[in-house]
């Protein structure tokens, strides 16, 4: 039977970057999936693939809003693929569809996420380092980040 | 671990439509699900929950593409909600994500999807009686239509 | 100073057809400038283009909403170009768009555009031979198109 | 006869601004206006209204893309409307259509514009005060702005 719907938590950042962010990234996942909430991304390589191979390794679900036409173009730890075909216009999407967002590191394409999720009044947390722009939360640490986007969500909905 | 990527069903039709189409979609929800795939659709009410409600009877996931704004417009039955905003711009995303279409009665916004699902060469199946469009398959139960999706995706793989 | 805002016409077909289709394309070009609309169109080749070099003839304004991210796949009679970047869900743009649109020829790309328009209730004219749907208008000339497009947008107009 | 294709320079701002940004804004409008260019922008009131008033003062063309469904939202001064039903996603869409972007205060909605744009490579001018992101040129006035934005596409242009 139904069951009150997850949480979805939006994990952004660079299609390049280095090892670091990665191992970051994977665990940002797996703190989400372990509180049950569904990883949402851009569903291609780095960051996006090592926050969904983190949540896979703790038994969650994940899903992946990518910008092209072609499923196979998803990295292989996303469960549930939007094929978007809309390029750069899917960040909103990716911004509008989570209940919050956690970047790490990442570029221009991260940053319009976090305008857009801040536009939409979503909760924003940066891992440091990472954009600097008022009205976002940092964090220092996967855990805290995680630890912080839920205690927003909850303030959230008792607001 | 991960597991080869479930294949991704779209079910379109009416957000208005009698008792008769809601048995029907409800039954081809069950269906997609019992084969293991995800039931993909637009998120809101009559078809739309119909199908989700019978996949979540066979413990299936669920994934609404919603036109609007907010998660809240989804039906209790959808597990993944994508917040398009997109409007009527979302068919395409429904269509271009889903493996293949099943079409229950429906009117302009369902031959939409219809004929985008055909532009990008998926099989589409529409349910007696229905939109009657040169290149469509038509089946006359919700088991002959969900049989005849899952051997048109083989073919196609097989091709 | 400004004056009342222009009419915009939607001219939608195939990327592909035959030299007919693209001489009746050029005629509803010319007709539409003629009235002083503004042609619209998906801003690539064949119907589009001759729609569009029809309505220069007659010292019209032309905009494409083109699928890709490149404005120079943009015919050479485009004035305005918006490139999306969205593929085919494009198409629900030049529907919104438009205060009417007009089929020339066309497959399921054109018939999705219909759909939508008729979706949005918007009026939809229809050169024979074409698409048969509940619910468009159809006319036997490019003049009678435009002629009977005009007289539809007035009669909502007054509704 | 068919002229090669006109500039079109994305104006961008805040729907809320004071009186300050709408002159300058109306000024960056008269200078597009002035060189030949189209003034493309949101379509909205303020900063986007400013503009495209500017811009038709000097006999300009000015097109609006619009978040919403309904065209008459646009202001008074959008030659040409294209009526995206697209939210916050149409920001994708002022950015990739630009040639280049001129940023007149604005909010998170212009930062996402701005980001959206050094992703794809376009010059962005940032007038001041106004958002400090690496990778934007900044301007002190209308004038210097708009010259600035002409001579780095013509710089790209050349490259």
């Amino acid at each position: 039977m139904k069951i009150a719907a997850r949480k979805q938590i939006g994990v952004i950042g660079a299609g390049v970057c280095g090892s670091e962010s990665r191992a970051v990234a994977e665990a940002v996942g797996r703190e989400v999936a372990k509180r049950g909430a569904v990883l949402l991304c851009g569903g291609l390589g780095r960051v996006m693939e090592a926050a969904a191979y983190g949540a896979k390794q703790e038994g969650g679900i994940t899903l992946g809003i990518l910008p092209g036409t072609l499923r196979e173009e998803a990295n292989l730890w996303i469960d549930i693929a939007v094929v978007s075909g809309m390029g750069h216009a899917r960040n909103a999407l990716i911004a509008q569809s989570s209940d919050a967002l956690i970047a790490v590191s990442g570029e221009y394409g991260t940053l319009s996420e976090i305008a857009l999720g801040l536009k939409m009044r979503k909760p924003v947390v940066v891992l440091e380092p990472g954009w600097k722009i008022e009205g976002v939360h940092r964090a220092k640490s996967p855990e805290e980040a995680v630890e912080l986007v839920f205690s927003l969500i909850e303030g959230d909905e008792k607001s």
